[in-house]
């Protein structure tokens, strides 16, 4: 054989410099990662339900389970279970079957199939190429995923204001009214960005003028207010109002299964005949990608959700999360309230949910990684569930001295 | 909202009529699905080795084993367990890095993460588009994944004798000596397709001359010979003969772990250099297509393949499938025989493994599914292992008066 290789011009991927690296390398005793993907406990270790840790032994000993493949579209009683959940068992969408769930690998393969799908058949019947708009927080993450999938014209938008530490509802509206007609809009965590029901509404009637099509994720239900339906709010509001719309679900954080993959996409349509078309066109593109999705995750999932004892206790637990979530962002601005930090901390308490604005500028989160070993996102926002007992004085007094010390910085 | 969809010019796919579907819906008692995609036990029930069942249970109760997110190439122990039990742990390929897995969702996430990185990266100095030949028994289910990953060249090749019923290298081999130069050439279950070792070289040497490009697929690794080095002879020695290649590895049908979706993707090249490259554009792919992979089936499969004891033990179980299914071969050749049904049934115990050529008509599948219930794959192929003690006479009176009544009508 010849030693030249054929794949001579494969360019390397070079790794973007993520915090969760940084933080793995940082040999600091007092070193903390307030970026971490999923939902922690106060003791630092990954949380899971009691009640999944118990359905997953059971099903580990039920012998009437096999390993056989699922059906392509998935397990029906979790996809109708989720979607359910979502967009509420009540939704006249569901009443005249025109909604419907796909089981995906994970979050991330039911924002795959969907990107892919709306490239491949999204026509607005208005200007082509379709304009994509994304969240400015979510550019790299999720930005990527429709570049890959074929989208060239994506854009951001923001909804925060990062002087006055609120949502900038009139940034977000313009950016919306400004938008070509039939663009996409992908509205990622509304459970967690803060809009109000009444900005919603706004969003909505924008959108409708505008023929805009929304993509929601939703990746926290439950977790932002620690009520399932008011965390929903928004995209039923959508669908109420006979939108047609996807929206990627996932359940890696709200039931701790983040190695099991489970995801759903919803598909909200006009008619039912429609939505059986689209989902045949799923089916065709997942049969290509991974064939069928897994089974475990999905059946602790549908267990749950269909059995109202069961349900019972997951939202219990998921309210619990919620109230020490809700008590971390009381005593962080306390902390910082005693140590007289400089700034208004209220949006601390403002926001809800694990995904939290820090409010710090970009030389004081240098600040946090440089002299005190604290790494924030990327996007400079912080999971709240990072911080616990054991490192609340820590991060309260680095904020503290960040602030400080970039404030004299600004002096000088 | 308008009530217009903006989907209206979605098709429907049809979903092609496959033998499972007609058999599911098929009211007559004594229907029979030759047509399993899995291994099938005498009593007709998914076959799942039990050193698998042992160890789902133990993995269930293991508290030290949380739901994290994986690396994004996945469980390391597996992928290198894995890529040793196809390549050989005394590969030089190995020893020299330049041979690697990628955990990827179940086998046909390996057949297209393979497939779009070809399509993506694949230059191989010649014309393009490159051509891609895939296996005439592989053209529907294999195909499609190609064709949606982009490419436009797709030949089909054959390499067996549907009237001698028997190997054709001489046909094989012409194909491969008037393919484009740097064409690729995909090589499904080499461990079943019953080219001897000699026979492999004459192509391995043939594919070196025209600079062809392989990408193998080991869907049943120990379930051809019941010897899990037999079985992967053919990769082995192209791996020797220093060709660059791609390997999709499945353990479904190994570990009757179906829903579990557990792929490797491995990757041999020139140097250690090239794999880091293309292994870091594989990863950026699967960031976008899946995110992480899933754990549970990669940490059954780590733990059997890398400890002695349960090695030996799940070889044990393979090679209690192998002698069943040379039984059943054995079985229906003698039942045929006895039944003196006109033709020669050596091919039947002259092929080995799971999937069988059986030597049938068109016209004989269509009586066999007409009048007798039996069920097909597509390509006229059977799984061996849907025959057992229960139906085993049927099947043998079927074929035999599928090749009476066909016999007749070829003279009237």
């Amino acid at each position: 054989m010849g030693t030249l290789s054929v794949f001579l011009d494969v360019p390397l991927v070079k790794r973007t410099d993520i915090p969760q690296d940084f933080y793995k390398e940082d040999p600091h005793p007092q070193k903390v990662l307030l970026g971490h993907a999923g939902c922690q406990t106060d003791a630092g270790e990954a949380w899971i339900p009691p009640v999944v840790q118990r359905i997953l032994l059971q099903i580990s000993q039920d012998p009437t389970l096999d390993h056989e493949y699922l059906p392509q579209l998935g397990i029906y009683e979790y996809t109708r279970a989720a979607t359910e959940l979502a967009i509420g068992k009540e939704s006249h969408a569901l009443l005249e079957n025109r909604a419907g769930g796909v089981h995906t690998v994970g979050g991330t393969g039911a924002l795959w199939l969907g990107a892919e799908f709306l490239c491949r058949w999204y026509k607005p019947r208005f200007a082509t190429p379709t304009a994509l708009y994304i969240a400015k927080t979510q550019w790299d993450s999720i930005g990527s995923i429709f570049h890959v999938a074929g989208f060239t014209d994506i854009r951001p938008y923001d909804y925060w204001n990062p002087v006055k530490l609120t949502i900038d509802i009139e940034e977000f509206l313009q950016t919306l009214q400004k938008a070509p007609t039939g663009s996409i809009v992908f509205l990622h965590a509304p459970e967690e960005i803060g809009l109000k029901p009444q900005e919603w509404e706004t969003v909505a009637a924008t959108m409708e003028k505008k023929q805009l099509f929304p993509f929601f994720n939703i990746e926290s239900q439950g977790l932002a207010s620690g009520n399932l339906d008011r965390d929903a709010w928004a995209l039923r509001h959508f669908v109420g109002q006979g939108f047609e719309l996807l929206c990627a679900q996932s359940f890696s954080k709200t039931f701790g299964l983040y190695d099991e993959l489970v995801g759903n996409l919803i598909v909200v349509t006009k008619n039912n005949e429609t939505l059986i078309r689209i989902h045949s066109q799923m089916e065709r593109q997942m049969s290509t990608m991974w064939g069928w999705p897994g089974s475990l995750g999905a059946r602790v999932i549908a267990m749950v959700l269909n059995s109202p004892a069961l349900l019972y206790e997951w939202k219990l637990s998921l309210r619990m999360v919620v109230e020490r979530i809700m008590l971390i962002r009381e005593k962080l601005k306390e902390q910082l309230r005693i140590l007289g930090t400089p700034g208004s901390w209220e949006h601390l308490t403002a926001q809800s949910g694990m995904c939290s604005f820090i409010g710090l500028s970009s030389s004081q989160v240098e600040f946090l990684v440089k002299y005190k070993h604290i790494y924030l996102f990327e996007n400079k926002q912080i999971n709240i569930c990072s911080i616990n007992s054991k490192n609340l004085d820590y991060v309260a007094r680095s904020i503290h001295e960040a602030v400080l010390a970039t404030t004299l910085e600004d002096w000088n």
